[in-house]
Formats: C-alpha cells, sequence, structure tokens
C-alpha cells in the first residue's frame, strides 16, 4: 500500500548515516562513560566529541550541554529547577505550549503553590508582546517559558525580542526548542535564553534522546539524582549511542539547512497553493499560512468539511496511507481536541475538523499531488 | 593489544541479536507511538508487545511496566513519589546503596524533610533483618529501599524476606534490582515488592533505557509531565529501539538463564580458586566469595600490594588490557573511596587497594588466566 508520511512534527524517519553510527557504536564502543579503563575512555571520549559539536552550533561551550532523555525531560528538568532552586515564584507562559511544558508548570503550581501567569495570544496565536512586558514588570521572581516553534500551528517566536524583556526584566528565560532546534540557527550568544529544550527524534534522530542547554552558572540542580554524570547535572549511564545518532542528526541538519529549508518551504508553499484550488474555502490556523510568521516545516489546515464526512476523515486519509495529525500534535490522530487550537480558533472553525500536515526534507512533490487529490475526493464526495 | 572486559557490573556488549533488532527498529519503525495512524500503530505495537513480553518474565502484567531511561531515572521515579504522592515520611536504606538511591533519598530529606534510617550491616555488609524490623515497627509510614543485589560487593538480598517485613508492618518496599534483573529470576507475584528498578545495559542490553515495576493501584505518579506515555506515568516519546533492544536482551537473558549462571558461575570459582593459589593473602570483600550470599556475576578482592605498588595497580591492569573497576561502581576506576567499602571494611583493609572484576556469558578461562598472570606478576615484581 501506499504510504505518505506527512507527520514530520510528531516525528521524523532517521538519516541512514545516523543509524549507521548508531549501530556502530552499538557494536564497538559499548564501555560505560565513567569508567576510566580504555572501554570507558573510549565512550567517554566519544560523549565529549558530541558534546562539543553540538554546543558548536549554537556557539556556547560544551559544558552548557546537558543530555537528558528527550525534549520532555529537558522542559522538566528546567522548569523544575527554576522553581526548587533558583527562586522563581511565577511562570510566564502561553496557553498554547506543549503539555511538556503546561502540565510540568501545573504540577509545579500544586507543589510550590508558584503563580502561573498566561502571556495573551492574538487571533493567530501569536505572543501578546506587550502583555509579556506588562507580566514581566508586575512580577517579582519568573521565569518566562515559551516555544520557539509552536508545535501544532507552527507558530515562530521573536525569541531574541523575548529574551531582551526578560534580561531587563530580570526574569529567567526557558524556551522549549524542540520543533525548531534542526530547523532554524540558533545563536545563543546572542540570544541570551538561560536553557533551551531540543529533541533529536524531531531532526532525523533517534527516540528517546535530547539535550538541554544551560546557561553557565545558572545555578541548576538535577531532576534525576545519582551518579555525578553530565557534570553533575543529570545522573545515569549514558544513552551513548543515542547521543551519537543525535549528533548526527544535527550536523547534517545544520550542515545541509539552507538547502533543504528551501526544499521544504517549496513544499509547503505548493501544498498550500494546490489546495487552496481544490478547496477553496480552507483556511489556515494560526500563522502557518503566512511563512514570516511560521515554520517551513507544517501547515495545519481547517477543512470546512459537511458534518456528516467529518467522523470520517481519519479513517479515510488512514486508508489512503496518509499519516498526519488531528487533534493535539503529540498524541497525533487523537480524536481529542487540541488544546491550542481550543485555545486559538472561533467556535465556527472549531465545529470542523483541522489537520496538520507535517514535512520533512523526504517529503516529494508527488506525495504531496497524491495527498491533494485525496483531500479533493474527500471534500467532494 | 589485548583486551579483556571484566567491567561487567558497569555496564555489558550489547548481544548481536540486540543489536540487529534495535537496527531493524530503527531504519523501520520509525513513527511516533502516540500518533494514530499506520506508522504510530505499528511502533505501538511493537512497544505494547515489548511491555507484555517483559511482564511475563515477573509474573506481572503489562500495565506494571513502566519504561524508563534507565535504572536511576526508575530508582528515582519510586522515591520521589512515595515521598510527594503516596504519604511516605521516612525512607528505611543502607549505607551501601546505589548512589541513585542514597542521593535520591537525601534530596527528598532536604526537600520534605522526611527521615532517612539507615538499617545495620554485618561485616559482610549484609542486612541485619532484625534491625530492619525494628525500624519498620517504630516506623510511622516508611518505604524500605535496599537493592537485590549489591554493585560492589555482590551481596544478595532476602528479597522475600524483606518484602514479607514490608507488608507485615505496612511499609512500601522498592528495590534496585538494577544488578539482579536479567541474572535472576524475579517471580513478583510472591515477592510482594511494590517498586522495582531496571536497566538494560546490565543485562547486554542498550544503555539509556530501563523500566520500574509498579505494583497496580500503587497511586504512582510521574517524575517527568507532559503527554500520557506510559499510562501517565512517564511523559516524553518512547525510545522503542531501546526498549525493543531491552526485551530482545531480557529474553535472551531469561531464556538461557541456567545454563549462562552455571557457566559464569564456574568462571567466578575458577578466578576465586587461582587468585587464591597465586596471592594467598587476598580476601573478598562483602559476601562475593560466598555463592550462597552473593551473586555470581562479580567479585570484589582486597589485594594486599605493598604501598609502593598500590598507586600504580590501576595504571598496571589498564596497561595489559585489562578493565575492572577500582572504587565506586558507576565511576569504575575512579580513584575515590567506594561508599560501599568504606562502610563495611575496617581500616587496615580500607589500606589496601580493592578491585571489582565482574564476568559475563561472553568472558573466557583463558581471559580469567591472563588476569591471574598479570595480578601475579603486580604483586610479585
Ligand atoms: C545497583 C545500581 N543501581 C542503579 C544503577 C544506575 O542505572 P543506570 O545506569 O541505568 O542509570 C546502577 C548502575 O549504573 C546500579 O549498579
Ligand atoms: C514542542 C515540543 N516540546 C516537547 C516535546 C516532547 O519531546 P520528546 O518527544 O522528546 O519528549 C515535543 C514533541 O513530542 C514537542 O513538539
Amino acid at each position: 500500500m501506499k504510504q505518505v508520511y506527512l507527520d514530520n512534527a510528531a516525528t521524523t524517519a532517521l538519516r541512514p548515516e545516523v543509524i549507521n553510527r548508531m549501530t556502530e557504536v552499538l557494536a564497538n564502543t559499548y564501555g560505560n562513560a565513567s569508567s576510566t579503563h580504555s572501554f570507558g575512555r573510549s565512550a567517554k571520549a566519544l560523549l565529549e566529541q558530541c558534546r562539543k559539536n553540538i554546543a558548536i552550533y549554537f556557539n556556547v561551550s560544551a559544558s552548557e550541554i546537558v543530555f537528558t532523555s528527550g525534549g520532555t525531560e529537558a522542559d522538566n528538568l528546567a522548569l523544575r529547577s527554576a522553581v526548587r532552586d533558583l527562586g522563581v515564584t511565577e511562570i510566564i507562559t502561553s496557553k498554547i505550549e506543549h503539555h511538556a511544558v503546561l502540565h510540568t508548570a501545573e504540577q509545579l503550581q500544586d507543589e510550590y503553590n508558584i503563580k502561573i501567569s498566561y502571556v495573551n495570544l492574538d487571533g493567530c496565536g501569536m505572543i501578546d508582546y506587550t502583555h509579556l512586558e506588562d507580566l514581566l514588570k508586575a512580577s517579582d521572581k519568573a521565569m518566562v517559558s515559551l516555544m520557539h516553534v509552536n508545535n501544532e500551528i507552527g507558530n515562530v517566536l521573536d525569541i531574541q525580542h523575548v529574551a531582551k524583556l526578560c534580561k531587563e526584566n530580570n526574569a529567567l528565560f526557558h524556551s522549549d526548542g524542540v520543533q525548531s532546534v534542526g530547523h532554524f540557527k540558533l545563536d545563543l550568544q546572542t540570544i541570551p535564553v538561560d536553557f533551551l529544550a531540543a529533541s533529536a527524534h524531531k531532526f532525523h534522530g533517534p527516540k528517546g534522546v535530547g539535550f538541554c542547554f544551560v546557561r553557565k552558572e545558572s545555578g541548576l540542580r538535577p531532576l534525576i539524582f545519582g551518579g555525578e554524570q553530565e557534570r553533575g547535572h543529570r545522573a545515569g549511564t549514558e544513552s551513548i549511542h543515542n547521543i551519537v545518532g543525535m549528533d548526527e542528526a544535527l550536523k547534517i541538519a545544520y550542515d545541509n539547512l539552507d538547502a533543504e529549508k528551501e526544499q521544504i518551504t517549496s513544499i509547503k508553499t505548493y501544498f498550500i497553493n494546490q489546495l487552496k484550488k481544490v478547496i477553496p474555502s480552507v483556511s489556515f490556523n494560526g500563522g502557518c499560512e503566512d511563512t514570516t510568521k511560521s515554520t517551513y516545516t507544517l501547515v495545519n489546515v481547517c477543512l470546512p468539511l459537511e458534518p456528516s464526512k467529518t467522523p470520517m476523515l481519519q479513517f479515510q486519509l488512514d486508508l489512503k496511507g496518509i499519516a498526519c495529525s488531528k487533534g493535539s500534535a503529540c498524541q497525533s490522530g487523537s480524536s481529542q481536541q487540541s488544546h491550542v487550537l481550543a485555545e486559538i480558533l472561533d467556535e465556527e472553525k472549531l465545529k470542523y475538523p483541522s489537520v496538520r500536515f507535517s514535512f520533512s526534507v523526504f517529503t516529494t512533490t508527488e506525495e504531496i499531488d497524491y495527498t491533494i487529490n485525496v483531500l479533493k475526493d474527500i471534500f467532494n464526495a
């Protein structure tokens, strides 16, 4: 059966080079990086080389990269330590953040009775920077947690501006960069974030590994306690093969960024144009139609289907081998309403199904043609 | 150069079958297990199959297996949730537990002002069960955290007895099973532990994955918050290839347990006998000389070297390609004094170097002969 994978914001296929390097490490570098004998030293050398490589892409020092089991853990690490260890009494965030941030903040509110403030959004889900500034001015000791690229609607934050506002107001700034790392270049010397979360499986690396950028001398303490791995920031034997896979994936992503960005942008533009032709009443959620406001990797469309056709939409797409995401991103395809769309769409639009299509360098024009045709047939049936 | 790997308690080489299955998953099953389209469903099916397979070996239900990023995370999960969510006000443990337990308990003491009680040990590091019972009787709402197999000296806990004592005294029981899972069969229907931690890289699986057995209706809540993965017990996209690797490694371990146990036991016995021949003054730390008290996978020996030779011991072993562990296990080869040996050895013995040699099914008699010869030469030089 034909299979078209358009759910790259949920996860991506691994690059063959990544698999090759991982397999090699699994077979040959099995030492524990904490051991000082030769097996351990080989593992340690590889680990620290990966850390150095990754740091360079963000213009930071290797000691500021803390490897984690993924984006979720990285978000948890930054938020929890900020509240527990760094005196943060208020988290300023938005209602359209990922659950890794929202549920962690809520949990911290329960545990520490901190305040959570949600910054206003416009109709497109763009952050109201004036309101953010007001919140910052009114706050005592805050951490702002705002994602760089939204995983559902693709909106891109002015991360530079937010970082500046935070500095001016003496607040910490954590950004969930899970959808942006590997897709956007980030110079963290010019962008003064304190913490940035990333996850390898969003840029053709393995699942279950990510990192948290932790600004030097931040005072961050662990989420997971035990051994002295990761300079005491994160205990547990390091998943070297996963870290090497992440390193390789990030290298390929950044070394080819411009070309791949151009290629994927044209896929997205093509998708939008073709879809508008066959379903002129389609609308685009959030800022995703506007490439200056949103990432080039996804679109989130509201399909004004007749109510009778709605329940079968997902089934029909699936039947045609098209993998895309309805509802929330990390429970893609789940029939639950997305908390992001619930926040930004009006009632009229919430009646209709919305679907996220997300692209990668492996997506072909032919796959888009096929998908557009399927959507047309569903719409006109 | 000759390389002899005798540090299997620090980590193990992956079985080729494990690498093969992981590579296949990396290439072919890259869907996000939370996605409901066909790519996601394949991943989910694989994930749940692994969970079922693993559950069977412990005679528990699949829903009681929570996948984690390793043993350290599993320990942290159980301890933190016990204190935060389950009303535990005292952790009863021992001074020779792994740092994943000890440092987590200390952190929880800082955060929640709980009591930590350390059970007495005899000169071999065996738990004083009478004292444990006294502690339990005197406690209000306790969790006992005692490891099944000690990673440094190999002592085996009477886990059945401890579980019974805990039940009788209405205490929770967590056991760090990182050194025992894959090496000892555990029927958790007959052994009423509440939580058990395991880590794949200790039984020829990949690093960065493990699980926590969590008894049904325990009320445990997450360490890492976000999506609804792992039935809400552990957020974050699942590392399917790692989980599949763990499943494969556990299957091979348990399907061949009796034969491999016999083989490794004879390696250990041979090592002990040969070493006593060449260094009659050697002594064995903890209960490790006695196979009824200790695991068949390791010995921890105190070498009564002349003080002038001690500093070079590690270097010389390394030069000869022998990988073993001096000092504490997870910082194997580290020159820091082991907190375990510091607890159980007298001052006289602490003056001498102690080294842990740990074996696997890949260890050969010839490697033992080589190692014994090297030790003899160092001793007699
Ligand atoms: C007894 C024990 N507990 C916990 C751990 C930590 O597990 P992991 O390495 O998977 O974090 C180890 C080894 O590292 C161990 O030996
Ligand atoms: C924006 C965002 N943050 C966090 C996560 C969680 O990262 P991980 O899947 O590595 O746990 C995801 C995706 O799953 C995401 O899209």
